[in-house]
């Protein structure tokens, strides 16, 4: 009765396909995917035919009737897709290793998804997902953009104002707390119940319930709970958890701990580390592990990357859009009037119920007072940014990340501007096209 | 017809006592003040002294019908009052060094209206306003209560939150930026129009008219109109100013140009230079003139310190609320429904229109976006710190300094906030209750 | 694990306990009630026993563990309760004749939910509620109270405002509306979803899917579907449905056919018939029919009454709170947000997703333009009314009643009013104390 | 210094001009005017001939250098105006006459601005308005259109949302009602202030002082001050004014006294009498007092209409705009965020500050708890209407008279809506255009 059901998956070659893939195979019976696209560009074609032979080989071993292809050609794959997911890197680990080195030599954190790297990551990535939305809405408008490229929240944002796809931004974070949280007390996710208030990257869990009961005060106790490989492991101050009344996503930690993250930053960056090289051989390793034509399944290595469950959380999302599950999720998605100091249209990472018309934002019964004023100074810094990244605008580049809580000196915050825009060039054509 | 026009000034042994006593004999026709007391501590009997003297002087000097008193009996001089000033430094100058050096030795900005310093200014003078508060319901409920007492918007929010008493903030700067705009364009301030948004010491003039002819432009392409001799004089970055289309308080370098201020700070302090040493100097240089017995008037000197024109505002203030005159002045009180992403009871710093029932806060017209984050961010740090200094919570004093833009860690705070409480312990008897 | 679950049924006398009692037969295994007290008035003595004794023979009929109690002692019967349920009516049907009659004489609508008759009844009955709450707030402060004495939002408004009960407001219409539906279209109630919007007795269906598909547009081509017994069956005029692009509750028909329910109302009275009437010869045939000893379950005829569903919803509503199952339910709550031209305060009609903590407001998708002007009017009358019953207020009696949309002359209520509080007056000590 | 100062009167030939015309004779000084044009319809040839000779004679009388046209060609009228005022009846007395006296035939009240009376004159109205507006911003789109064509109100936020005109609605009631407080109270205007809430023709005046000094309580105690000729003469109800606490607008008792209104309109109905008839007789008056040669100034007479007062209130909002005077003055304005029941771009009558940008809003201190359905009642309402005139839709149409407070029945009132329309069918192309 129901139409067949296509996937386009933009940016098809990242490593983080097979889990994808995986969950398709397993959610078969209540999402019956026909047919799976993956896309890239030209320059990702190496790591697509890879990723693509396993996936081939997985869906092969499961005997389910999905068939599979793989295309360069973005517009072909978009055609009659029911579902669209985005997980892409404009400018590879190379731009990634910019934003995150650059802001250093100004005495600043850098760091992919906030800050000034965060916010030159958004500068390149929006120009091309709008573009991508232009085809969305001419080859299948009725589909669903899943939107899982960071900073997912400002790039879902910016499609919300700036097109008329209907998208949803993802981020792993959620589902790993409760994944972390069922492991804990040894429950299954079912009987938890989080309560999520924040934006993306900058969530505070203000209610935690096993079975309806608060388990909210021993979890404050506990200052190193809820953590991630990719943000490094300082432990939280007590007083502040205490006071808090909430547990603040890892993430926060740059904000809470900005001196100890800028010097961790600075001492691994006279080592020679970065993120973005530590990333880089953990996707040279996945690739050579996919490459082996025995495998037939999602390695246990991919677990170990820091985007464990994305894809996880995006066929959970495309099954409750599917089937009208009314489940609850937590999506990045449109205020409203949820958090009254926060524009209506600001993205928020909260809490949804999840039917086939789209998320319905739950209402948010506990905000930490003291989240309020970081809440909306990060918004603040996103609303200037996402204008920056449509116009071209220096100027509100310079607003935006003078105003983001990362920053200590307008006058700093120019300089590194330039620089960062002049290493970027390529990849911000709307910056610099007046001057061509 | 009217009844008897009796002002009580709180702190009136202060130095600025004579501006305050000219304004009432220059007004007098209007403002006929029947009688002034000026009440003071123990502590500062001398001065009262020697300030006293001079205003009786000079009244005698003026002619007028105005009888003065000096006391140490507040509650005397509260009875019947119609207006009551508050002017005060609890711990004196003594503890405005502490804020102001303290914070440099963790690598955080030292000031006295804002940041850890403000904080323990505020953490230290709120009770006592309070304490006043109590009095004024019992002997003076009608009685008007103008609070200069720094930082003025969070003290004026405290009293309005925690007592019954009319109380109305104000600060010299409005005031001074119509005089440097009046000089600026040669004319008189009635022809002249500013809009201020935001908060005590954290305001924007985001639109300038002279005759109704906006002057915005022109004021925007100067970086260093709109000073003052209290705030270390850096240019403002032009992009910035360009890009805000609004003109920043010059309290607003502490946050845009952090790290200039923090180095300038740490530099005046390794010469043994402090703000709070300076103005020593200044005041006592003010009383050795005070004591002429020649002096009949306010001495030109006093315009030369960082809080000249602060009694203007507060004659002209009583002045129009005495009269019912609906005259625009810019003052601190309840937000309402001004700022929506503001809480209804938040004090702000904003244009009103003056009736004998009260301030009448005028609909900003414009909000520069990218203040908005900046002025949600330290109300959040002021309605916890006011939280903190009636509660005496250490937990909410950290949540509330954590969440102030000028600090970096936590950690740091929590060691700094430990040593700042202890050095006020005398003056904090509300953190330290349980423990004796 | 789980604590005893008891239940206190106020005015459990009524014809439509055996409903309740079947519901807790039938729902044991989610909702071990181990104890449910049948509590009433001495007027009330007779009918308690009738519908006690059938009550028991159906548990024993079940063969479940469920204690059965039958008392007058109210106090006794809420110690320890789980749940409390309220259905009564203070001034039994003779009342309810005086709220259908005598604003017929004034030429305006008689009912007993809204207008004249509807404000004399919650006159009645809120102070009856609010002295039966002081009791829940001592004697079993955690249970939550599932109202559905008419006007029940009204009156748990009331509860929300003048006590620390939780209590949560029910009606049958939503419930009946999705078994209208489910048998109109032969689906499962699960598979249905309806969004409600609007006040108790004054809603709107605004949005109606299937499986996720709309049927709304084919909904609003009939105009007869959505219909009640209680309420006369006038044909809804097709230009009205088609331009709301909602579907009203039967309710609105007194709203939107003033003309012809007042009308029919006079006929009916001029024919000797009331409504009043109509249900004395229900409830009598009803009890005749329970008092049969061979009767073991609820008789058939009990659906035939208006409020048939009643105790499925309270049912439904209590299995969820105590399984903190979080599915969506429509229910009588505080509006927060989500209707943005109504106080934060005032109770709604709305989707709520019900976990043990209580009901969570969805959010509103869809709500009627044109009915925004209707909701606040009604409910501004509320408000009004309510203060009314609470102080006892002629002049706000007065207020509340001339502003509600079925009176057209201040003069005319003034004269019915002061009829209706007389006849009355034994019900509404507040209004006459100061008299005696 | 400032540019010349033109002023384009559209519906010149009305019998107000000549007071309008005394405004600008009386206020030279300030508002030193050089050039009104009258503009007509052919339709009104005749009156704008009569009205501009008597102008010119005024003018003459005055030795001002003010140069006076006729003209029935608007396009050339508008170019360079500072100030467009409109006063118009499009349909003249004629289409009145059908507004007063259609309604009565279903039971139901006919007045000329609002009910469905006041709809059917908005929906003639609106569409001519509008292509007004489009010449404005062609030709002047700087001017400031002063709107007193009625329903007032709703015309003003038709043009705010359909046209980029800058346009203040103004009606003659408040300054009527300072009028008369001032003669009452013997005290100049400027000692009165009055705060004003609502919707044209539909306030209440929730305080009222005089030298600061409430009046309020003593002013509700007369039950028939605040009045006028237009509207017939019932006395208050006591009770309601004691419970309102605030003074409704005579226009109000349509909506108290609706019964009464009714059955006066009846009356006057069957002896032959209509508003419509009673103004053509005082028209065809005027016109002949103003034929007379020797005539060079306002009429007495003139003063006896309904308007009186319209022009000075135009004159005075002229001077202000120009001047920048930033007085207090009652207009209809956007909404914004002044009455939190209401939509930001509904239009309200509300005190605000006229300034050369236009006026400001001022905030409200009391609304009328009981007040605020009936507002959002008419609001709903109009801003249906509005939409209808704009669209032709006769659904909407039904939809905004089936919501208006004084309608009893959708049935009747589709009825009666198809007669007036028919009735009105060449003044209102855009719901018959689909038919031609």
């Amino acid at each position: 009765m129901k139409r067949e059901l296509k996937i386009a998956v933009i940016g098809g070659g990242s490593s983080y396909t097979p889990e994808l893939i995986e969950g398709f195979i397993q959610n078969y019976e209540t999402l019956p995917v026909s047919e799976i696209v993956l896309v890239d560009i030209p320059e990702g074609a190496h790591k697509l035919k890879i990723v693509g032979q396993l996936a081939g080989r997985m869906i092969a071993a499961s005997g389910l009737p999905i068939k599979l292809e793989m295309t360069m050609d973005r517009r072909s794959a978009l055609i009659g897709a029911t579902f669209v997911t985005t997980q892409m890197r404009v400018g590879l680990l190379q731009a990634r290793a910019w934003d995150e080195t650059i802001p250093l030599k100004y005495g600043m954190i850098g760091q992919e998804t906030t800050g000034p790297g965060g916010m030159m990551k958004a500068l390149r990535t929006i120009p091309v997902l709008l573009d991508i939305c232009k085809d969305i809405e001419e080859l299948c408008p009725d589909a669903w953009m899943l939107n899982f490229t960071n900073p997912a929240g400002m790039v879902t944002e910016a499609i919300q104002k700036y097109s008329r796809v209907r998208s949803i931004g993802l981020c792993n974070s959620p589902i790993a707390a409760y994944k972390w949280l069922s492991s804990l007390y040894e429950v299954p996710i079912e009987r938890i119940h989080c309560e999520f208030v924040g934006l993306n990257h900058l969530h505070w869990i203000s209610q935690i319930t096993i079975d309806g009961k608060s388990k909210l005060a021993e979890l404050l106790a506990n200052k190193e709970g809820y953590s991630a490989r990719n943000v490094p492991q300082f432990a939280w101050n007590g007083t502040l958890l205490q006071s808090l009344k909430a547990i603040p996503s890892y993430y926060l930690k740059y904000f809470y701990l900005q001196r100890e993250m800028l010097e961790e930053q600075q001492q691994a960056a006279s080592r020679g580390e970065t993120r973005a090289e530590t990333v880089q051989h953990l996707e040279d390793e996945l690739f050579e592990i996919y490459k082996d034509p025995e495998l037939k399944e999602k390695p246990k290595q991919l677990e170990q990357r820091g985007g464990a469950y994305y894809s996880e959380a995006a066929v959970k999302l495309m099954n409750s859009l599917y089937n009208n599950s009314r489940d609850i999720q937590t999506l990045n998605v449109a205020n409203g009037n949820t958090l009254d100091f926060l524009p209506k249209d600001a993205f928020i990472e909260v809490n949804c119920q999840v039917t086939s018309e789209g998320p319905l934002v739950q209402p948010v019964q506990v905000v930490p007072e003291a989240a309020k004023g970081l809440i909306r100074s990060v918004k603040t810094y996103e609303q200037l940014a996402i204008e920056a990244a449509v116009t071209g605008d220096r100027g509100m580049a310079l607003l935006a990340l003078t105003h983001h809580p990362l920053t200590y000196s307008v006058n700093d915050v120019e300089r590194m501007l330039d620089e960062m825009l002049e290493q970027n060039r390529r990849y911000l054509p709307q910056f610099f096209a007046r001057i061509h």
